[in-house]
């Protein structure tokens, strides 16, 4: 709720106006949703949308997801859950989750398992958008780890404001700002222990963010978070030019001239979802496996194939270069 | 001059073989020169050279730029001068130049007076290629530096290994690696106390990766010349559809729909070098001037003319929006 006198504090006014703007284009009966952790941000985020919810006679709900990694998880998850409907949000939903931590690792396993039940709750409740609390900081950590990939621009490009029912509205908000929100407005939120467990590369970003701002200057993360969107927009067209180049290539093989006519901006990501196509998994393709592929064509002595992830292999024959699938490898 | 018995030390051998392919396309009777400082990546570059020349027969010579502003610095470049003649090469040429630090700050003006005293000895001498010392240590700092200003690809493309006559041979080599390769054949290299001084971008840089190394594990360095690599084949492409894109276009003033006709990242640049051609110095135009240009495509609402760097102006009138120049502000 407001507070009662006078104006809201400004990072209250900021993830309200945030919010309302995440809301065009929906009408007041369409249910909006925000997925809530109990930590900071996501808790401004909910209390930004029970206001606006409320100011605009709105239907708004919001999501509590227990991961079940941490003792004391339910309970933390319980009594979030309670302070948001204490908000006016109605439905709030809790839902446990399993996460598998075999394979990709904790954290991609808990996200995988976190948008699963945050899909299958928007699906049951007929929800037309999930809103998402990451801000600022989260976008710069992202762009960071995308630094360290080192696999070009849509890894750095970040977390996109919309795709499908999702939206960010706090994109544009720091980490401090969420937090004097949820001060400001008197709400408690959960200080998650795992966000100090340098175990986890997203934990490990936040320090490397902290140390660059310390050596590079403040203003660091709306710097990192401005090249993101830039990078999304070159992205965005340059994967739109290399559709289109695949659909004028056709199904490989393919013929060398045809592909060397293309500029390298446009080559390596024909080469990119070629792979994929063929059945290598997206996360596995890297910028050397592609290297190697344009290598085929740039660099051609008579080298073997080129083994890509998924048993994908790819070959040159004369001026020609074919893609095929080997025996799986499992 | 290599060492008596035995094979190169593998720095020493990577070291030769980039400048060796770095000198392709060049016959023997063309000068090539390095450039060095008599630090340790220009002493391996230059030491390369050195030994290429010899196995090779060609001609080779070198240049060092005294900049004058540290006390001893023309005794520094007199005593690196002699051990270049040592190794072999000739001529070689040490040139003072006059530092003006007014204006863009004294890294600038060094690069600027650097650069230009390179350029005069090149032509003076009818040299064909000039060699950097420049190291993948070097392009991951660049890189940071471009982060830190947050304006998208060409900022992050770092530094290309081919730009005229320069070349940077060394770029796939770490500090490292030049070190080890100066150590392993005995070579002295001087250590500038100016890489030590924080007052320089360039040392906040070193740090930066460093301590992002410690944060994000080793191989950072290798993982932003990467990311640099994929983002100079974006830039040049996206600016290539720009150029393109402007011809098409004409001179402003332009109708809304034919901006709106193209993909953001194409007409960002769009805006980027209408601004440059009407006079705002490129070197200050950033993506918030560019982003308000394009706001009065994508929000419009009424607001006044944009004001670029060099007294630029951008306005829109009903569905044509114009760019002028204002009286100069110098």
């Amino acid at each position: 709720m407001p507070r009662a006198h006078g104006r809201p504090h400004p990072a209250v006014a900021a993830a309200r106006s945030a919010v309302l703007a995440a809301l065009s284009g929906t009408a007041p009966d369409d249910l909006v949703l925000a997925a809530c952790s109990g930590g900071a941000d996501s808790t401004a985020l909910a209390d930004a949308l029970a206001f606006v919810a409320q100011a605009e006679r709105r239907r708004a709900g919001a999501v509590v997801v227990d991961h079940g990694l941490q003792e004391g998880s339910a309970a933390v998850a319980r009594r979030t859950g309670e302070a948001l409907r204490a908000l006016g949000l109605d439905p709030v939903e809790v839902v446990t989750v399993a996460v598998d931590p075999a394979g990709a690792g904790v954290e991609a396993a808990a996200r995988a398992a976190r948008y699963a039940a945050l899909d299958a709750v928007a699906d049951r409740l007929g929800a037309r958008l999930v809103l998402l609390g990451h801000t600022r900081d989260d976008q710069a950590e992202q762009v960071l780890l995308g630094l360290a990939r080192g696999s070009g621009a849509r890894s750095l490009a970040g977390m996109p404001a919309a795709r499908g029912r999702y939206r960010r509205p706090l994109l544009a908000l720091g980490r401090d700002e969420t937090r004097a929100a949820c001060a400001a407005e008197d709400r408690t939120w959960w200080e998650d222990p795992m966000n100090d467990d340098p175990a986890f590369a997203r934990v490990r970003a936040r320090r490397a963010l902290a140390d660059l701002e310390a050596d590079l200057g403040p203003g660091l993360a709306a710097a990192l978070a401005r090249s993101a969107d830039l990078l999304r927009d070159d992205a965005d067209h340059l994967e739109a030019l290399a559709a289109e180049a695949s659909a004028t290539l056709g199904p490989p093989p393919w013929q060398e001239a045809d592909l060397l006519d293309l500029p390298r901006a446009v080559r390596t990501r024909v080469w990119r979802s070629a792979l994929v196509d063929a059945g290598a998994p997206a996360g596995q393709v890297s910028a050397r496996h592609v290297d190697a592929c344009d290598r085929l064509l740039t660099a051609w002595h008579g080298q073997g194939a080129v083994h890509a992830p998924g048993g994908v292999r790819v070959r040159r024959s004369g001026h020609r270069v074919s893609i095929d699938t080997a025996a799986r490898v499992e």
